[in-house]
């Protein structure tokens, strides 16, 4: 993740301060038509992954966003109703709004219930991308509670023994507040590796391992241009030996709670990310799903007895005697919390295609880019 | 799992009718102070995995259970009770009972509370070892809902870059009800393997596939002895290039939830599952831990309108083109419901060595096993 390891950045890296990209995004929305406190929302959802090394899920993807506004594929003012509910349930129909603005107006409902009830789980349905994850369970966090958070996503996944794309790179997040330790934060993709690590390799020109994908007659590649050339992505595991049913079985959970339960579009059946990709052959429900879930810890224990046992169980895992030629383990969350460290004091880097990309964005909507 | 794989069972098998082996478990358990209900109770938990061919974690594991309440190291009349809760959460106190028998209590109130206020949240302590994680979700399925659970367990895994044993093959379950399909079950290990696998290699004589496991010294090694021999199993996704910082998150939030929130003893301080080994180094809590939730579906959708798209979910997953050289993909629960027909109609297929372990129970205890 750090910059130095990439190309493109060792080439032409340019530092952009969080406020001043935060700021542009916000103006991009706003210019077409988000109103304004949902155009900031989104923008801190999106420079929270950029702030955390994330790259792939932040600005980089700023011209999809705005593809699909411009196209009328998202709805700029979305009005998310709950469609139906139990005291610590709720579904919510998005809208066809910004997964960027739905997925933390969802959360919030879930957060509240948990205030209520203890724990609230909120299904979304009608939403689009909604960003990273992990961000929607360090909200849930700085409520001092436990935050889970799913999405599915655009099919790239093949199951273990198909072919097809059946299900999205489906991320799951899971996040426990510590006292003194930083909390802990689960953020995954269910698939062996999530598509930006994909793209990566092809600017890169460099092959993939074996276990990552395969090409569209189903066989094992290294070249990861064959995902793009109707291939797939494999699932956590790769293969059965090494548990490639596993990784299978976590999509199909993050696909059943997030758009089969909401009544949005699962499985091959996810509409695209970029505005000008094919629409899935059939429609299933409204739009992509999302699933948030909140545990107030008050209802289980102490909350500072909790907090201080997560501290504890953060400094054992951190003294691991570390396997030969490693560093020793890291605990979940640590590589974004490094990443945010230093981005915060030195800047988000940007790469020169980044960069051409906002600028189109910035020429075209005449929003200017600071920096 | 089919038998024919397996050369114990090829040079002796022997079909043992489900019944008759609840029957036995249930007089061995009674004999040991277990009362009648609790006793029928465990014995259908440990019962159900080998009727779906999981026969690691049925009763080839009966000598173990005995062990610990011989000992005195298992309660056999635990009063488990809540200590704490909110209306959708609690925390159970299990008595440090059998996970057999406090592990479906723990579950009930988990339905009860998800009949009453949408969603139930059970967290465990003070229990031990509870089967198959399966059993519970197929008992929340069976209840209309949406399950989950999850229990954290002896160490033997070690974490990414770590070569200690901190976290136990943590397994976790989900459940989906169908409306004409079955319902899908999911339940994994976070490990790349369960320790099942490693003791079968070892008694096959067999190697084990790279990645599986590490030996005392921290290196990778196709010995599966070297297990045994202060090594460890490595989480799912092995290595970091094939996603095993993962397989450690999962089996994080698998610990973090099942014992830090309850006060079980986490990581590495689980007990033993087996009365000979030894004890942990420090105690951080009480027994083990699980996890439960329950999910009306009322709160989020119709119920048949839910049941019957994750029909046509399971549907299109199981209409994926094959990958060359395979059948294509199954859904989660097939295997183990192909063997539970299996298992139904010829029997429960025991090994030389799991009927002997029984015989050497029935003749010490005064129960006859019959069959």
């Amino acid at each position: 993740m750090h910059p130095v390891d990439h190309p493109l950045l060792r080439s032409e890296p340019r530092y952009f301060d969080a406020e001043v990209l935060t700021d542009f995004v916000r103006l991009v929305f706003e210019r077409l038509n988000v109103p304004s406190e949902e155009a900031y929302q989104a923008a801190r959802v999106l420079i929270s992954a950029d702030l955390r090394g994330i790259d792939s899920h932040g600005v980089a993807r700023l011209h999809s966003y705005v593809g699909l506004l411009e196209s009328g594929r998202i709805n700029p003012r979305p009005r998310p109703s709950i469609v139906r509910e139990s005291p610590a349930c709720a579904t919510v129909d998005g809208d066809n709004g910004m997964g960027l603005v739905i997925g933390p107006h969802a959360n919030r409902i879930a957060c509240d219930k948990a205030d209520e009830f203890g724990s609230g789980w909120v299904t979304v349905r009608n939403s689009n991308h909604f960003g990273i994850a992990g961000y929607y369970v360090r909200d849930t966090i700085s409520r001092g509670k436990i935050g889970l958070a799913m999405t599915n996503s655009t099919s790239v996944v093949a199951p273990l023994w198909g072919m097809e794309r059946q299900l999205g790179t489906n991320p799951i997040a899971a996040g426990f507040p510590g006292q003194e330790e930083p909390a802990l934060v689960i953020d995954m993709a269910t698939s062996v590796v999530c598509f930006g690590k994909i793209e990566r390799a092809i600017s890169d020109g460099r092959e993939i391992p074996l276990g990552w994908a395969i090409d569209k007659q189903g066989e094992t590649t290294s070249d990861p241009r064959d995902v793009k050339r109707g291939g797939a992505i494999l699932p956590l595991g790769s293969v059965r030996e090494k548990g490639g049913h596993k990784g299978y079985c976590l999509g199909a959970a993050v696909d059943l709670l997030s758009a089969v339960l909401s009544g949005a579009n699962w499985g091959p059946f996810a509409p695209s990310f970029v505005a000008s990709d094919r629409t899935p052959r059939r429609r299933v429900g409204d739009g992509i799903g999302h699933f948030f879930g909140a545990l107030s810890i008050e209802g289980f224990a102490d909350p500072e007895t909790f907090r201080k046992e997560v501290d504890a169980w953060i400094r054992t895992f951190h003294a691991t005697t570390p396997r030969p030629g490693s560093s020793g383990p890291l605990v979940p969350g640590d590589p974004e919390r490094i990443a945010l460290e230093i981005n915060t004091r030195e800047g988000i880097p940007l790469s020169q295609s980044v960069q051409e990309s906002l600028d189109e964005v910035a020429s075209r909507l005449g929003v200017p880019l600071g920096g």
